[in-house]
């Protein structure tokens, strides 16, 4: 029923499954989606937004390597904010609300018009294995399709089991099966397991709300977009709300306490630090007595709203009487009611950098079954799985991110080298070098090294080229083009920096804290390069970054460059740690079962301090 | 967490329960839609089309009583075609072609757009019954919600099995659960339950298939459309394509025979006739060597294609080596096998004309699990089902439209006089006075009704008045029209009718066979009368059937009166069948269980002879 053999299968429709499945058939393998629902692919299982702080430098680092999540995000949006503007350029984080069909509609057409993507719909119950390699996967009716490669993104889906209150049963989302069998063989072949648990809030119908006494949430007056490529801008938006609970809401809340399946012991399994449920946020800061909440809508036009905050698995008549009590909510109706949801993953350490799993070759792993919690997370290492696949099968170098050069970099080293015992989540504070790792930037770092591998199309790396030479060379025009005082002056005054005597270049001043693009494109020689060069926005950006912030960037490059050194020096596959006695306990155990590749990376497992270090660059003759 | 009471609960969104809900809503009602998933409601589970013969004169009388599926057909339409165009006008059937999506997508919005209408993600259980009136429903985490009255249309979901080959398993359509729980209760009560089958073709990717082998089939080239409201017309259509089966195709099928749940004893309910699986047809049309195969677009952008014509529930394997072998086919990839579901349902002699079950009060049934077949049959009784959950609870007459006034009366009066065994499928055979039952006169026929009842708004009447009136006057004036010999003669002519010597009414040529409305447009007192009144294509087209056809229409509106004095006589609510020992034994039995309401009731129970009619008639005093 299939061809004889794919090179790719990828298993899951989710953000993880559909940016691998993209990957790998854009850079030429004949690739097969099979997922339990062909009309959930790209499904928001959560909340309607793509992006927030780290997460929407991710989205934008999948477009510059030629993912497709940045521009459905474009495509089905429906209101645009970048977030922390008022710091600096490492802090911007672009986020959009969106429309959850439209979402979910775009990715399905998107996939279907990716020629080497095939579609199968049916559960995946098995892997064909043979002298531990991976060759495919045996569906629920029994039907085996070979493949060189596999890509698993199983979501919450692998034993799924969703508990609202005291209530429990099999799922992997409200409304869907749950998915046996997986779980069961990679144990049988060796992999370690565990559970993981995360939730939802309810869904409330947005008519029996009261807007008016809830403060609106609109979204930039001039968005910006996620792709690099030419999507189009909102010309219109949808507000979002805030609202909050009170003393009386967790009062309500607390009475459902000894019927949470989160504190009588029925959910066993940790969930997201930091996207708790409204009785987890209630327990840890009982001294708050009020918590946020966001209100989103799922759409254009749908009525339907996502209660953004008040993620919760307590009974659903206690979620119920709780949330009449936030303001704007006294007369709300449930859609349905919040939920959480516990789940088989595999604890990431089992993997490579490339998400090849160690035990079993070809066999790649993506999205939360790595533990990992987030769309962002998820389709990011969705796309690296099947970028990686596919080279692999070939016979190609695999495709590794470094921490200096991408979030994506520092997600998948966290994971494998780390591990995680907990939901893991990227934030801007995971990156050493997070100066470097900007949304603005994301093209420049990595849309080369995409295209070199061949998945980066012509037209972004031209698009790239273009941004880059425009910038570098208004860059050079500020730092060789003089300034006039008389003209500068009455804008040095108008943001209180002190006045220059005589004449220099145009660099130094724009260098000058809270002197802005804005400031310069005041003066005629600046305002005119830019008409005659025809510069966009995100070139002026750009520009302004690459003078205003050199410094920092120097800086960082040079402690990257010094790290680096240490990624030089390979840890040999087989070394045996155990004739290092001068190593500690800790740091043998961990090491024998990480195996790092490098001392770096070895530098950043928890447990080896920095004289295991020295330790083992002595023996490696450094 | 629900309103202390609803007036009405509708369990179910496809075409029913949204039909249900929207007009229980408009006309008043609080009423909560309960689905097992929201994200489905108005999935067209088969084929990507609405309408068809007898099916599309449906969907217009749901349109002119004020429900919504024609608004929503009109709104995803790709392709229309008017069917039967070369016959009467009685025969002439609307028929759509839709995006899956879209269809889905503008039900959902029109449903949210309902002020009274709530929704609740849920599976339903149970009811709530109390003392033989239904009180509400009881859902699977154990939530009462009370109700004045239930519609019941759960489709293929109760007790859904799923058989592919020699596989079964339970689900209520491809990758989504069945529904428990319900069957099991109101066999409590006391209802007698059976088993249905239906089926579906495989889904296969358009982009395997070439489309050179087959014939284009193109949508009309002055496409119409259903709603007698301002709906926009189709400026733009997506071809379909038809394909023939072979005796290769038969033969690699029959390889699968013994393997097939319809063969093998594994499927033991039965079918429906009128849309038999490929296998079905094979064996029961044995000398035919080719069938016809459809194929059709599943929207305006996916490239999803639905096989019609090649229902199956034979093993994927044989699906897809047979399927292979269909010109055009030869390199096919499936999306997903064909499948047959079983499911259960009530026979509908346990309903009255109402829909309301006769055992318990308020409780109304509508769709599949009455036993029919069919988008269109499904939202007609969903909308009837509605229209009387509303007038019961608030003590108003039922709405019943007779077999003259509508293919719905016809469909509603079959059902529970004569129940079904098999899947019910409307055809225009099964209505006695299908020259009134036109589609074009939907609007003439049961607007009017519908307003006085509350449902169709002003908006529906002075459209349809306004249309009845312009052709009423349009008519008038053919009939007081003269023409010049002169000017008819060459028209005659051109049909090959014969000549005139003199002057006569407009009427009387027009009556003539071939005599078309565009002949009529040639004359200039015809055009400038048109102009004048600015007469639009559907004044014309009624006018025209009302002259040429007003022979025809007013025979059979004499036998439909004298019918309808028959359905005056009236039978008593407990009227002693035993007495009456000159009826027929089977008479007698099929009387008692099925208790008409009037004597024309009873003559169209089968098994009842004209001889008991007229006992029974005697009986009664007439």
């Amino acid at each position: 029923m299939f061809e004889k053999e794919y090179d790719v299968i990828v298993v899951g429709g989710g953000h993880a499954g559909a940016e691998a499945t993209a990957a790998a058939a854009n850079m030429g393998s004949r690739t097969l989606l099979v997922t339990m629902n062909l009309q959930t692919i790209g499904q928001m299982s959560c909340n309607p937004a793509m992006g927030g702080i780290a997460k929407g430098q991710i989205v934008r680092e999948i477009d510059a390597l030629g993912g497709y999540s940045g521009i459905i995000t474009d495509k089905s949006a429906i209101q645009f904010k970048m977030l922390n503007k008022s710091k600096g350029p490492a802090m911007w984080s672009p986020r959009a609300q969106n429309d959850r069909m439209r979402f979910a509609e775009e990715w399905r057409l998107a996939l279907e018009d990716t020629p080497n993507a095939d579609f199968y719909q049916e559960m995946v119950s098995g892997l064909l294995e043979e002298n531990g390699k991976i060759v495919g996967v045996r569906t629920s009716l029994g039907i085996d399709i070979r493949a060189k490669a596999v890509v698993l993104t199983n979501g919450t889906f692998l034993n799924g089991l969703i508990h609202i209150g005291e209530k429990q049963f099999g799922g992997g989302r409200a409304g869907e099966k749950a998915a046996t069998g997986i779980t069961e063989q990679l144990v049988d072949f060796g992999f370690d397991s565990g559970r993981m648990k995360t939730g939802t809030p309810p869904r409330v119908d947005g008519r029996s709300l009261d807007y008016s006494k809830m403060i609106p949430q609109p979204g930039d007056s001039n968005p910006e977009k996620f792709s690099y490529l030419d999507t189009v801008k909102l010309t219109k938006q949808r507000d979002c709300h805030m609202t909050h609970t009170s003393e009386l809401v967790h009062n309500l809340l607390r009475e459902g306490f000894d019927r949470s399946p989160m504190f009588n012991g029925r959910i066993k399994s940790i969930g997201p630090r930091y996207c708790p449920s409204i009785e987890d946020k209630i327990n840890r800061f009982s001294d708050k007595d009020s918590h946020q909440i966001f209100v989103e809508p799922e759409g254009w036009h749908t009525v339907e709203v996502y209660v953004n905050g008040f993620s919760t698995s307590l009974p659903e008549d206690i979620q119920f009487k709780a949330l009449k009590s936030v303001r704007g909510f006294e007369e709300v109706k449930f859609f349905r009611p919040g939920y959480a949801i516990e789940y088989d993953y595999f604890p990431p350490t089992q993997l490579k950098h490339t998400l090849e799993t160690k035990l079993v070759e070809n066999l790649y792993f993506a999205g939360q079954i790595n533990g990992t919690t987030g769309y962002e997370e998820a389709a990011s290492q969705g796309l690296m799985a099947g970028i990686n696949a596919h080279l692999k099968i070939n016979g190609k170098e695999p495709f590794i991110l470094e921490r200096d050069e991408a979030y994506i970099g520092v997600l998948i080293d966290d994971l494998i080298t780390k591990g995680t015992e907990e939901p893991y989540r990227m934030f801007t504070s995971r990156a050493e070098y997070r100066t470097l790792l900007r949304q603005d930037n994301a093209d420049l770092r990595l849309t080369p090294k995409s295209f070199g591998i061949g998945l980066a199309t012509e037209e972004r790396l031209s698009r790239m080229k273009a941004k880059q030479e425009k910038s570098e060379k208004f860059v050079n025009f500020f730092r060789k083009t003089s300034f006039n005082p008389e003209e500068i002056n009455p804008i040095l005054d108008s943001v209180n920096s002190s006045s220059v005597k005589q004449s220099d270049k145009l660099f130094k001043v724009f260098s000058r804290p809270r002197v802005t693009m804005d400031h310069m494109l005041q003066l005629d020689a600046v305002s005119e390069y830019v008409n005659q060069n025809k510069l966009d926005t995100e070139v002026m950006e750009q520009t302004e970054i690459q003078v205003k912030y050199s410094g920092y960037i120097e800086k960082e490059k040079n402690n990257a460059d010094k790290l680096h050194r240490l990624e030089n020096v390979k840890i040999p596959d087989n070394f045996d740690y155990s004739k290092l006695k001068s190593l500690s306990f800790e740091a043998r155990e961990k090491l024998e079962s990480i195996r790092p590749v490098t001392i770096s990376q070895a530098s950043r497992i928890s447990g080896v301090s920095p004289s295991d270090i020295s330790v083992l660059l002595v023996f490696l003759g450094r």
